[in-house]
């Protein structure tokens, strides 16, 4: 029986921490060169797979492997493709099976959030059944922080401390504007379902630095006149205020309050974004000058102010997945285990995906205050330890020195495949 | 003759490094305490000085002032204030003059950009016709970099830094997504007049590191067609691309390209930025997805990814004004000369204010190529050294710690004055 060569994908959003866990698994690998054979990467994820589309990662240097650590971004692509129910379409699962076959894969690591881990399952389900036995292995990821089992997701803790670093920032700032200019600064963040990314903005403020901010779950429906007159309360009181709202914030009626059916001056529709409501908001009931952002993608992407522990918690997992095919597991998922939080303790446990599949982490009901715009101290203890750490990219040229793979496509063996 | 006190006050929109300029008036202030007394700062700009609300420097413990140089934002509050002129308004001055004389102030440092150049001035000038002269200096500071004489100005750098960061990190982003989602990101950043911060975007491409960005320049009116046609040429040619947009874009009839007169689905006029309208032209025109962002003041805030070189050039103008002041010099605002830009080697060197007052540098026409949106090599060889190096913040506990000053107030002498 000869050694089998792996697959390795990206999936969904990607963050400042995915490639530090393809370093994870491909440096692993690497070390294993009796046990694994190379690790082919899909090109735009599953869809690589799906169209034979690999990417021979044993033709890039060590050296470019270990730049993914520092580099943002999904270095072989991602893509948002949802694999449909065997039920509905085997096909896709059997071209799967029979790529992997073509190019003697045994093992496949599917790095992504909640939908990916299901195709994880599902893959090792129907591979155990077939004459290809595959070893699917997940690697968690997501900003959104809602994985299951997993104490946190990597990927979360880099957009955490980017968000906690710009609110504190920006709120200095409005600090000094505030006795004739702008009293309010509304950051937009990410978090459609859950307040997660919001919640890291009450990291900002601290016994040593304390900051009037305001927070907007999507956990919380919005609350005009609540809302305002908090607003109003800490401007009075700090001569000025930060809102950190969460781009899935809901009115009464279940609409987000980003959907303001905004038209321009011919009536043709316009995107809006939710900072700018609450901004105006703000303007037309409370007349106080106000400054708006949205991260967007910047938060997502923002390797230069990584967390160092999710750096190394992105990388572990990746590594762990390598170590726990080698020993022969099927079907689960690396884990961060919280053994301490004070000091903070971790380690890497590993999930059966029956119980992480289709399975969404909600922020529990306990971190947000009974006000509905702030955390609490459980909040606050679950956070912190995080964002610990900084880990610098290299620079070059006053620029960080991100590597982009060189991406040499395997050949084909195989008739094309229609999407 | 007793020595004179100084007075320090911070002007307009604040900067990453703002404060790095205060400690250097501060620090080199304590250097010489038999030349000069204490540094008197105005709480919130020319306000503390026209209301008498100083602040008592002196109070501050020499670490406390080392850690403004690492410190974004204005320490003493900053403030929108522009005095009238002497003709309309005469009795701002003589307050000013008043104030300074209760409380042996001989200095007056003035922290700002172009409008507060010009108080520098007018207070010079005033001061020496009275019987207490006052030598004024002005120290630069905008993150618009629009004042003359100067090779560049403090703050400008780390916005640029910041901007260049973010369009590499975000632009990684994009590329990984394109396959299957996201194939245009919009960022939306400062420059209402000129276009220096979106030219710094330009940076985040390089030989090393090729990056499709389009940029909308103040300078440049907005021409749909062309600007659809090039963002549809790139997203065919690299999979992707990243649109840097000015806030100062304007139509072809003069408005800005912000201004839509939105109005929401009750219609109700809201709030707009650029960066979603640019957009909602792609999407509507081109069917690309997209993803927008605004900085805003993330962008001039952010301290944690200051140039080294920015920081090294607000404190050198800081320090500068007070040895100006100390060998004489009257009326004055320490610059920054570039003696070469490869190795880049630049001295401080001295502008008179009246060259300085009331004179907008506009970046040269041949910044910007031909098509209108993209910078040349000229413009790269200039901003280039502005962004160089690195000089984190320290952190504590995940956070960057940025100092809050107690900010003592010194005891009043004289009656009440109206603003």
């Amino acid at each position: 029986m000869g050694k089998k060569n792996a697959f390795y994908a990206q999936s969904g959003g990607v963050t400042a921490v995915i490639n530090a866990s393809a370093c994870g698994v491909i440096e692993t690998a690497r070390q294993y060169p009796d046990a694994m054979g190379k690790v082919f990467a899909g090109r735009n994820g599953i869809i690589g797979a799906l169209t034979e589309d690999l990417i021979d990662t044993s033709e890039e240097p060590d050296k470019a492997i270990a730049a993914l650590r520092h580099t943002p971004s999904g270095a072989f692509g991602s893509c948002r493709y949802k694999l449909k129910n065997p039920d509905e379409n085997r096909g896709e699962y059997e071209r799967l099976i029979e790529v992997f076959k073509a190019h003697n894969i045994g093992y496949f690591f599917y790095n992504g959030g909640g939908d990916s881990a299901d195709t994880c399952l599902k893959v090792s389900q129907l591979s155990q059944s077939s004459s290809v036995p595959i070893q699917a292995i997940h690697v968690p990821k997501t900003v959104d922080n809602d994985l299951p089992v997993t104490d946190n997701c990597p990927g979360f803790g880099s957009v955490a401390k980017y968000v906690a670093v710009s609110v504190r920032e920006a709120s200095f700032d409005v600090r000094s504007m505030a006795k004739t200019s702008t009293k309010v600064f509304v950051l937009e963040v990410m978090g459609r379902h859950a307040g997660w990314i919001a919640a890291a903005g009450g990291l900002a403020s601290d016994a040593r630095t304390k900051i009037p901010i305001v927070i907007l779950f999507p956990e919380v429906v919005f609350d005009k006149d609540r809302f305002l007159a908090r607003v109003d309360l800490l401007v009075k009181q700090f001569g000025y205020c930060t809102v950190v709202v969460s781009e899935g914030v809901k009115n009464p009626n279940g609409t987000f309050l980003a959907d303001q059916g905004l038209k321009d001056a011919f009536g043709h529709a316009q995107l809006g974004g939710v900072a700018p409501v609450v901004a105006s908001v703000i303007r037309d009931n409370l007349k106080l000058k106000y400054h708006w952002g949205v991260a967007d993608y910047l938060q997502r992407a923002a390797r230069h102010i990584a967390s160092k522990t999710d750096v190394e918690q992105a990388y572990a997992v990746g590594k762990a997945a390598v170590e726990l095919a080698l020993a022969g597991k099927n079907s689960v998922m690396p884990t961060i285990v919280r053994k301490s939080t004070r000091p903070y303790v971790w380690e890497v446990g590993a999930a059966p995906l029956e119980e992480v599949a289709n399975v969404e982490k909600k922020m529990p009901g306990t971190y947000i205050t009974h006000d509905g715009f702030g955390i609490t101290d459980a909040c606050r203890d679950y956070l912190t330890p995080l964002i610990q750490g900084e880990d610098y990219p290299p620079y070059k040229n006053g620029l960080p020195d991100y590597v982009t793979l060189k991406n040499v496509a395997v050949a084909k063996k195989l008739p094309e495949f229609k999407l």
